[in-house]
């Protein structure tokens, strides 16, 4: 007898980037930032952690709320904070998704979202994307007509490809929600804003965003919704009373006053992406334009999965991803590297290492 | 035309206890430890914000899974940390509870099991407890046999009374799983330890553990679950990769460290219980014998709503609470005062406030 849901059972759960516990490591997959946060985040948090530890926090997060929306020129209401992107992704899904409702998603791309609709006892949908990562819009209408979720990285992951606010409006469910998953926003061209709010359906969009890559705090985990009010309500609803914790409510508050450090961070990555992808193609791998803080690559000649295997021989880790029923891949499975963009000297061992394996 | 699922459509939401952001106030409205954390929290914490906070933290708590396993004589794959109590009772529900599935606890108890049923699309039943705080176990015998789920808190709230684990044994559903959500237990004569795991039927049991008021941690949230390691394999795989951080891991495995600390503000806590409880009989209060950091009362003569907001004018805040459908009450709903246990001296405000009220 189990005790579990049946689709609690039947799933194998997501597995996340290994995380090694002890030192000496190149890492370079779990796209994490290769810069400390800023020394105000460390000053506050100085402060917090001599505050009073013992009452429970805001359950609300308003002094957040408050300096990310005039930030951003909303209203806080337009604000969710929790405990990094990754709550709030479950809770837009616990929200509006019940059992047997469609959650679409691109492909390939993170199958995280797979896992939530898992979870959740949603059908999950892919979206196929053309062999550019650009959109099929015809192909997919029908299950963006249908579908009560649909969830757009943006820049997508593992391609590192930015997409247009004219193909996120396509893609918005004409009887469900819209969330563009804007984790990497930072190191794109991006407009910065949340502005697709505004948008025509933009009430039924939902931005998340994260301290986890620009701001340096994946370890602290913080993230934040932005949305209409009515959606932020709802979501509030299903949300732990006290799910974000004193100290990442100071941490971000503070790392979000420092808005020179992270960009200086994020104009760093992407100078080094541009050195990693130029020299990545010199040897012999097709590198996809990152608008990203990760670079998408698959060598010409030799298996990704054993540069992966051999590098990790070497201490240097990155991501390997497979992704099956890809139509236009050799035998329908597109394989490639993941690879963060370190620092200079992180970006510069691996380099060296690629060039005696390749 | 709503976007969100029905269930939360309809429901209300939790509305956690008043948390006040301006100072001046004797709060004794939430159960925190009115005491600070071990020191040696805080020189953890002092380490932890000068890591790698741009780094995930470890996805499954290594280092507090072997120190609290190594603790209660376990193997850490019999532990599971989360953000929060609250977050492993929604893993729980998420885990277990399919759409209409029954998800039984005591009443008058800890209201929040009900939300967390409304949000999952389970049915909760109550378990009407007798007028002394006792199980009429012939009463809900059909309830658990049907039962997906049943939560019980012990020490139970708003009472403050412990139940014998034979009574909890008699609670175990047969075809689902018992929750006891031990989040007051160091402050009452309990077992620390996790026998109840070991005993016939333990392995449908998981007990639920807080840092929140015993560690004096309540703005860090922290908690973690104990059960059958069958058990926490199918929760891990509902939980977000990296659902508690670097800096609550370490607070948490420090204060696990100082044990003496601990329950030195534990026993502090229970001499002013004691002091509390026989004052409020003599200002005419009806008490229940704790075994938590809080005081159920109710007033022979005065209104406890009105008590309740005479005593917020002056800044003391307590919790009124009111259960509907009480059929042994006045009016079918029983009311009362759940109190903190504050510092001797809030405690000494609070009465001398009620001496002039009643």
């Amino acid at each position: 007898m189990t005790l579990f849901r049946p689709n609690i059972d039947r799933m194998a759960g997501y597995m996340p980037g290994e995380q090694p516990q002890d030192g000496g490591w190149v890492k370079l997959n779990t796209n994490e930032n290769p810069y400390p946060p800023s020394p105000r985040v460390v000053d506050a948090l100085a402060e917090a952690i001599r505050g009073p530890l013992n009452l429970y926090p805001d359950p609300l997060g308003t002094k957040f709320r408050e300096a990310a929306a005039k930030q951003l020129g909303l209203e806080p209401d337009w604000v969710l904070p929790a405990n990094g992107s990754d709550e709030n992704l479950t809770l837009i899904l616990r929200a509006f998704v019940d059992t047997g409702d469609i959650v679409a998603y691109p492909y390939p791309s993170y199958i995280l979202y797979e896992t939530l609709a898992e979870i959740q006892g949603g059908e999950f949908r892919r979206l196929l994307l053309k062999p550019d990562w650009s959109w099929d819009h015809a192909a997919i209408r029908d299950t963006i007509q249908n579908a009560r979720l649909v969830l757009i990285p943006n820049p997508n992951s593992p391609s590192g490809n930015l997409w247009r606010t004219e193909d996120l409006l396509k893609l918005v469910p004409p009887r469900g929600v819209l969330v563009v998953d804007e984790a990497y926003a930072d190191f794109s061209d991006a407009s910065r804003d949340a502005g697709l709010l505004q948008q025509p359906g933009g009430e039924r969009i939902i931005i998340t965003r994260t301290f986890s890559k620009s701001y340096s705090l994946a370890g602290v985990r913080f993230g934040f919704a932005l949305a209409h009010p009515d959606l932020i309500a709802g979501m509030r609803k299903v949300k732990d009373s006290y799910n974000c914790d004193r100290l990442s409510l100071a941490a971000a508050t503070a790392a979000l006053d420092d808005q020179a450090w992270m960009q200086a961070n994020a104009e760093r990555v992407r100078g080094t992406r541009t050195r990693l992808s130029d020299a990545l193609k010199t040897l012999g791998f097709a590198v996809v334009p990152s608008q990203s803080n990760f670079v998408w690559c698959t060598h010409s000649t030799r298996e990704n999965k054993s540069l992966y295997e051999t590098l990790k021989s070497r201490k240097i880790l990155v991501r390997y991803m497979a992704f099956r029923n890809v139509p236009y891949a050799q035998d329908e499975t597109l394989t490639g590297l993941r690879i963060s963009v370190g620092t200079d000297a992180e970006i510069d061992a691996l380099l060296a290492a690629l060039k005696s394996i390749v």
